[in-house]
C-alpha cells in the first residue's frame, strides 16, 4: 500500500482576508500542507492599475510555487478579477480563483434567481462577478460596500467584550443602509441570492442574516470562501485518511497586525508569521 | 515699483485628503500659484515601511520642485511623520509638514492643557504628534480612528441628500464611540484640546463638535490643515495685493475618483486633474 503524496496548497491574498478561504479549506482538505502568503506591504491592490496588480500577483504566486505549492488558490477577489489569467499563464500548476466558484455556487443555489453581489469598490469596478454570473445565465447587481472591510478589521462585530454592543449596532446599521440601497438598486425581479464577494465578509454573515430578516427580505447567502474551498477539493483526489493539516504563514509587511487580526479571520491562533521581501 | 514674484506652492499628499490643506491655503495666501500632487497610485502610505514611504515622498516632492515649486507643503500626516527630514534633505526649497504646525497651534490654544490627537493607525504608530507635543511641554494621548477616513470618503456626512440622515447618524455614533474611548484612555487631567491629526478630519469638524457637546466634554478643536496654512503664510512675505490664486492638479492614478471626491475636500469644483507616472 502506497501513501498518496500529500498536496501542498498555496493560498495567496493581498492581506489576511484570504485566511477565511484557508479556514474553509482546512476541514474540507485536512490531508494537505498549506502555505499562506499575504502581500501586506503592497495592499490594498484595489487602487492600482491592472498591470501593477498582475505583476505583484505573479511575483507572489511564483514565491508560493518555489516553496513547493502543487496547487494555488488566489484567495483575493481583486487579484482574481485582474490577474488570474496572468498567474495561470506564469505557473505550471493549477490556479483557482474565488470568483468562478462563487458564481457557480450562486447558480447551483438557484439557476434563475437574480444575484446581489456585495464587494469592495475595486471588485465592483472590475465587473468580474457580473461577467461570471452572466455567463451562467444569471442577472447580477453589484454593490460596493467600502465601509465593511474597515469595520471587520476594527472588530466591530459580536464578541466577548461587554462594550462591543454599541459597535455591533454600528455595523448592523451600516449593513442596513447598504442592503436597503442595494435591493432598491436591483429593482425587479428582486434578488434572492446574496453573494459575498470579498474575503472579509464571511465574518459578517450572522449580522447580514440578521439584517435581511429585519428587512423582511430573506436571501440565500453564498460565501465565496466556502465555494472556493469546495472547488479546490473537487480538484484533488479524495483522501481516505484524515490527517491534521500543517500550515506555514508568510507576509511582506505588518507581521504584527497580520498575527493579531489573522487569528480572528482563521478562527484559531496563528503560529509564527514569516516576513519576506518580494521587492518594491 | 516692482511686482513681487508670485510664489509657486507645491502641495503633496498620498491622496486627496491634503486638499483640505489647500482649501485653508487659498484664502490665506491668494497671491500664489499652487501645484497639488496626490500620489494616488501608491496610497495608502500607512502600511508601508519608512524607507518605502520616504522614497515615494521624495519622488513626489522632486516632481513638484521640477514643476517650479518654490515652497513645498507636505499635506499628509504619514509622509510628514516618516519622511519630512528626507524630503528637506533632498530639496533646496523650504518644506513644511502638517505635524509641527498642528502641535504649535495646540500649544498656542492652551500651553498647559493635555491634548487628545485623533489620527489614522499609521500616524498614531509613528508617535510623531506625541513627540512634537512633548517637546512643547504638552502631554498627549493619541487615538487611532480607522473608520473615519472611509466614512468621509463614502460621504456619510450632513449633505443635501434627504436619505443622508441615517448615514450621518452612523458617523455620529462612530465618533461617539471613538471619543468616549479616547477620553477614557486619556484619564486625568482630562484633555481639553483636540487635535485633528488627519487631513480627512476637517470635514468631520461639525459632527465632532456635536459629539463633544453630547458627551458634555467641550474641547478646543485644532485643525492641522488651518494651522499648516498659517505656518506657510508666516513663511512668505506679506502681500499687499489680492489676486485670485491659480491651481494645477496632478494624480498618479484614479483621476476619476480624485476629481469626484476632491471637489468635496476642496470645497469647490476641481478643474482637470492631470495623470502622471512616477514609476512603480
Amino acid at each position: 500500500m502506497t501513501t498518496p503524496t500529500k498536496p501542498t496548497i498555496g493560498v495567496f491574498d493581498s492581506g489576511f482576508g484570504g485566511l477565511t478561504v484557508l479556514r474553509a479549506l482546512l476541514p474540507l482538505i485536512p490531508n494537505a500542507h498549506y502555505i499562506y502568503l499575504g502581500d501586506t506591504a503592497r495592499l490594498p491592490y484595489g487602487a492600482k492599475s491592472q498591470a501593477t496588480i498582475a505583476r505583484y500577483a505573479v511575483e507572489s504566486a511564483r514565491f508560493l510555487h518555489q516553496q513547493g505549492a502543487t496547487l494555488l488558490v488566489i484567495a483575493c477577489n481583486t487579484a482574481t478579477a485582474l490577474a488570474l489569467e496572468d498567474i495561470q499563464a506564469a505557473l505550471p500548476i493549477p490556479v483557482i480563483g474565488v470568483i468562478q466558484p462563487g458564481a457557480e455556487a450562486a447558480h447551483l443555489a438557484n439557476p434563475t434567481a437574480p444575484v446581489l453581489v456585495l464587494a469592495t469598490a475595486a471588485t465592483v469596478q472590475s465587473h468580474a462577478y457580473t461577467q461570471a454570473l452572466t455567463a451562467l445565465g444569471l442577472s447580477a447587481t453589484e454593490k460596493a460596500c467600502p465601509l465593511l472591510v474597515p469595520l471587520v478589521e476594527e472588530g466591530w462585530l459580536p464578541g466577548s467584550a461587554a462594550e462591543a454592543s454599541a459597535k455591533t449596532a454600528v455595523t448592523l446599521e451600516v449593513l442596513h443602509i447598504y442592503l436597503t440601497e442595494a435591493i432598491a438598486e436591483a429593482g425587479y425581479p428582486q434578488p434572492t441570492t446574496l453573494l459575498l464577494g470579498c474575503t472579509h465578509y464571511p465574518l459578517l454573515k450572522p449580522l447580514i442574516e440578521h439584517t435581511l430578516a429585519t428587512l423582511h427580505h430573506p436571501m440565500t447567502i453564498i460565501d465565496s470562501a466556502e465555494a472556493t474551498a469546495r472547488a479546490v477539493a473537487a480538484h484533488l483526489p479524495a483522501s481516505t485518511t484524515t490527517e491534521t493539516p500543517t500550515c506555514a504563514f508568510y507576509a511582506t509587511d505588518s507581521v504584527e497586525k497580520f498575527q493579531r487580526l489573522g487569528s480572528y479571520f482563521l478562527g484559531q491562533p496563528l503560529p509564527e508569521v514569516h516576513l519576506i521581501d518580494l521587492g518594491g
